[in-house]
């Protein structure tokens, strides 16, 4: 199809295709090592990349090889549609990313609107936190920077009018069908195609191609690009609890001791909508449910915990910064109260200064920022599309954009404290990598959430799957599991009264009637538990390579091994750092199959070693959430303990696997605003079958055992 | 707000708003009586009432009263984001519609943009038959013509920078909000408020009102715009069975020699994809399975059968009218097929031709038509929303127009032929009332689906809550009975080889394990497929009305009773004509409650009176779906025989409900292409306690026993 020619004529719809911009071939312009920009048209003023807050890390790119030319070539045109980018799709190429997409993966054959949307249990491309940026198998990443909910075609097939073009013979590997989903396979994945991405209302667009080689390089560029990936704070990667949402004072001072008491770990605390005066809309301002919330910080803070607040931005008229947001917000209400514009400065300084006085210099150590999607679809009236807001954003824009603007504005608080945050929230968007925010849903099947966790790592996002509370003791115990192995290890009672292993049925929790034999399920917990406190010093380290070169700490096998077509459909395992494959298992699954990869790996739980390149059934014990670790590394263990402020987090052990241990890198972090991060280098020496830890300063870490495993 | 304020200025995006037409309060013109169309800007060349196919039945305005004054003004203004309209919603006002919705019921507070999918499961506006149409309590409908993905936001609070605006008291309604959903109760509905209609992409649009002065007027005539309802042929009404998909012909003689011999009513067999040498996508050639088509079809025409196919209109590139489409079509495949542009009338004789000489020449007596909704947001790739067709429309505006011109290519061949036909379709939309065709979907939730029989009835759309197999055999028969009370009686067995009242299990189904004692099932079937043949002239003679004047003869409660407003909730019960209240049970509920609206109800099982503008709580015995006849009416019911063209279903029996039940109006339909339509009159004489029917000419229809019930 000659698109110039439909463009041109056309029939009694014909007269209104107004061409616009039809720039074709527009030269890419190198803006970074392996970065090329295509500027179509006239783009729009409000974007991602023009509302940005952080700069791309230029200094990650040193790392990554050199990228010659720019390896593919977008073209755009314009109509009265909007504008209409296309980036051909070689046969055998698989697409990845879109941002947070709960229901598929492989998305060669999708179509994906990316709408903002508060409850996405359809897959249409509605997500808490659409990106439209994708990253192929072909290594190499586009960015479509738009702040409208653009569509993706994934690859289609056209109308033979003509004579066919020839066969693309360039295509690196070759497929097995049977190992794709179905939609995947229906997909004309041999036949040579093109992305096609349509971006409504916009007189032109720029597109970013981001070069790999390999699709994680790609990947990496990207993150840097959006400025790398967040660094939380160690004590942000310890457990998480958030109470139940009429909670007390007293009742979280009570349940914080019970914690230290049963021994269950937990270095956060979060609050939930009743510590504020309103909820729906928001006050801001501390309810009578805590008479003394500078106390209470104060006494969490002694016993090694901090404290976060759940909140939405929009604003109550009883809160006392109401009026003074009323003429820089939007033209529509939500839940009554106003809608800031985050866009806007003075919106902005207000809505953060009231936090910041209120909250932060009391020591609250983050917030969960709520509500920030577009909760419009289902129930509830979100401010529309056509709302208006002082700084020329329209809804739809706003909605793009919301989650991060929102972001920003509780993030001045803590920069200009230069005090390090770790928190959730749950909208974003495009060049979120450096936001130390991790998104979550109030969706909750486990398998959607473990395919949330591999698909959140292409697009630079952060994702919890947060546990609530269980079908069963066995649920909640898998869940746990999961969550244990993710960015934020978050249990989230907001609507249970006592600790989910007491009892995992709500109305039975909430009239304290405990299970029999509970204290079996809390023990069982207190393990998992255990087990993310192991692994605190291990997945700082894999955020450092985030924050320093873009690699994403969580991630889908694929960006690993795109060279190995098996590794393409695998929603349901990750990678955790340089070392780890977790498995998850399911309540009601005794066993599960397990693809392991290129090279031999070590069962975490028995050591045993396996080759990989082959599929597995293995037993999923119910203590055991199923973890590979990579032969010849290093897996640093530190003791367990209640929360990271516990010296013994910096205690290891250190598990040397297969042969050749490769060395592994720890890094010191003294939690300040921007950490030095001392280099830490744990070294095996295979003829001698020892280790050594050593170090450029004086520091923390210390191994009370080397363990050789092969 | 002032809008034009924003328009005029806005910030870094307020450059992009370039206002295209904001014509401020244009005149409406009055168009029919009491319609009225408001004209903004420059509408678009192709929408729902430039590319329609039937005129307005305009003698049908003649007996509906006279409205004086247009009763909403509606402005419209332009922007790059396409065209907003504006209509006032006042306090206490409830609006309805937007097409086949099955999720949600009041409107009021929803925000709905009306995509057209193939599975919509969320409540977002996504439907086979979204209608850019909704009707209020207030007594008048609201038409925006457009074939864009339109969104409603039904009434949201704004900011208030300024003073508000004085209150409304002309509220002519007071609302029990706990009668209502609690999104309606969330929605302001105490506040004045409007309903902004956002069409994109368009640079004007039109706008028709339809005045009432009562809802139920306001509904006819939008269906009297369209053309006034479909009068299916009589054997339409009959029981209708689609045999499975790998049925070969033999299965069939011997499926419709069983239901005859084992007395189950059937009027129509349908034959599923299987009867076509390919089918996704379709050759609409007759495969190896039916060698003789011709004689099948009428062996089954000897024994009181029609046959209906199955397709789509993707066309195979075997079929013999592949290379003539080609140049007819639109620029993307679909399963490997062509998109007939149907909006070509090139595309649509080719089309129809071939349709006429291989099937409806042989017998065929209609279709099924599926897969025209938009099935590319789960996981197929249908035709992309940027597609181009020789007509000059762009896929957006195809596919919220296909299932229509659909329908207008296959109706041609009925046309041609004067001859009346029945049939399925998947996808419709507005201005739909005069297709003889009936919505179905995949989703399969009983509750839903009723809602979709109460929501259908406001837009002009006819739904069959089709039954396929049920979860139990007390699922099969509360699904039949809804099925027997709907305007296709359907049982679809496209995956099972036995009737499901053998065997609801599907896999046991298929091996031929029938359950024990399946008798009893059959039985009980049987009974609930008599109930819709004894109801077949009655349920004609509702479709007469909407015929001749737009009455829907199924539709929600809130339509004859928009005054009480705890009608306004109520989506599981429905009206068919003008005596009979039906509240479906479902599967697991042994009680159901029940609201009956103003005047005195019998119940249809028992006799018993009740006295109206209540809820009760009632029993639900599982042999019996709950009816409700209106005092004062005369109900007729056939004698049940195993199809429409036995002389039983003409042999009436009639039920004289109160104490001076009213005439009621029965046709003579004799199923030719514009039947004269004898009117037969049964009338009551309650001094005699006798009854008689009275006809102008010769005819069918005869009494055989009056049954006086009070």
């Amino acid at each position: 199809m000659n698109r110039r020619h439909f463009i041109a004529t056309g029939g009694a719809a014909g007269a209104l295709l107004q061409k616009r911009a039809a720039a074709a071939g527009p030269v890419p312009q190198q803006i970074l090592p392996g970065v090329w920009k295509f500027s179509f048209g006239k783009p729009e003023k409000i974007t991602p990349v023009t509302t940005r807050h952080y700069a791309p890390a230029k200094r990650g790119f040193d790392g990554l090889p050199t990228v010659s030319a720019c390896p593919v070539n977008v073209t755009g045109e314009g109509s009265r549609r909007g504008f209409l980018v296309s980036v051909p799709l070689a046969p055998n190429e698989a697409p990845y990313g879109l941002g947070l997409q709960l229901q598929s993966f492989v998305q060669r054959g999708s179509k994906k609107r990316l709408r903002v949307n508060a409850d996405p249990k359809m897959d249409t491309g509605d997500s808490h936190a659409p990106v439209p940026f994708y990253v192929t198998t072909r290594g190499y990443g586009i960015l479509v920077d738009t702040a409208r909910y653009a569509t993706f075609y994934m690859g289609g097939k056209k109308t033979v009018k003509t004579a066919p073009a020839p066969a693309d013979t360039s295509a690196p590997f070759t497929i097995a069908p049977d190992a794709l989903p179905a939609a995947y396979r229906r997909a004309n994945i041999r036949e040579r195609s093109e992305v096609l991405v349509e971006v409504p209302e916009a007189e032109g667009v720029d597109v970013y191609v981001f070069g790999g080689p390999s699709m994680r390089q790609a990947v990496q560029r990207y993150n840097l690009f959006s400025g790398g990936g967040a660094l939380p704070p160690r004590w942000g990667l310890g457990m998480w609890y958030r109470v139940k949402a009429d909670y007390k004072q007293d009742d979280v001072l009570k349940l914080a001791a019970e914690f230290r008491e049963s021994r269950m770990p937990c270095d956060v605390l979060g609050l939930e909508p009743g510590w504020q005066t309103h909820a729906y809309s928001c006050t801001f301002v501390w309810s009578d449910k805590f008479p003394d919330p500078q106390a209470m910080i104060s006494d969490l803070g002694r016993k090694g915990y901090r404290v976060n607040l759940w909140e939405h931005a929009f604003t109550h008229p009883t809160s006392p910064i109401h009026d003074a947001l009323v003429p820089h917000s939007g033209d529509y209400q939500v839940w009554g109260g106003v809608v800031p514009d985050f866009l806007d400065p003075q919106a902005t300084k207000t809505f953060a200064d009231f936090h910041e006085a209120r909250h932060v210099a009391l020591g609250i150590s983050g917030y969960k920022l709520d509500e920030c999607d577009n909760s419009d679809f289902t129930g509830n009236w979100s401010y529309p599309e056509v709302s208006r807001f002082p700084s020329g954003a329209d809804g739809e824009q706003m909605h793009c954009l919301f989650g991060q603007r929102y972001q920003d504005a509780i993030q001045s608080v803590f920069e200009k404290r230069r005090q390090r945050t770790y928190g959730l929230v749950r909208s974003s968007g495009a060049l979120a990598a450096p936001y130390p925010y991790v998104l979550y849903s109030d969706l909750y099947d486990h398998k959607d959430f473990i395919r949330g966790l591999a698909n959140a790592g292409f697009s630079g996002l952060l994702w919890t799957p947060e546990l609530r509370d269980g079908a069963s003791p066995e649920d909640l115990i898998r869940r746990l599991q999961s969550v244990a192995l993710s960015p934020m290890a978050l249990i989230n009672a907001w609507y249970i009264k006592n600790p989910p292993w007491k009892q995992v049925k709500r109305a039975a929790n909430n009239n304290d009637e405990f299970a029999a034999g509970w204290q079996e399920i809390e023990s069982k917990c207190r393990k998992v538990m255990e087990l993310r406190m192991r692994l605190v010093p291990y997945i700082h380290a894999a955020f450092v390579r985030y924050h320093r070169e873009g690699m994403p700490p969580f991630r889908a096998l694929v960006m690993d091994y795109p060279e190995d077509p098996r590794t393409w459909a695998i929603e349901n395992q990750f990678l955790v750092g340089e070392s780890l494959l977790v498995a998850p298992a399911f309540a009601g699954e005794s066993a599960r199959d397990v693809y392991l990869p290129q090279g031999d790996w070590f069962d975490y739980w028995t050591g045993k070693r396996h080759t990989g390149k082959q599929q597995m059934r293995i037993d999923v014990p119910l203590e055991q959430i199923p973890i590979f670790v990579k032969a010849d590394s290093l897996l640093p263990l530190a003791q367990p303990s209640l929360h990271t402020a516990d010296a013994a987090c910096w205690r290891l052990e250190v598990n040397a696997y297969g042969e050749k241990p490769a060395a592994a890198m720890l890094f010191e972090d003294d939690g300040s605003w921007a950490p030095a991060l001392t280099e830490v280098r744990l070294e095996w020496d295979a003829t001698r079958r020892a280790g050594a830890l050593r170090r450029t300063g004086p520091g923390q870490y210390e191994v009370t055992r080397w363990i050789p495993i092969s």
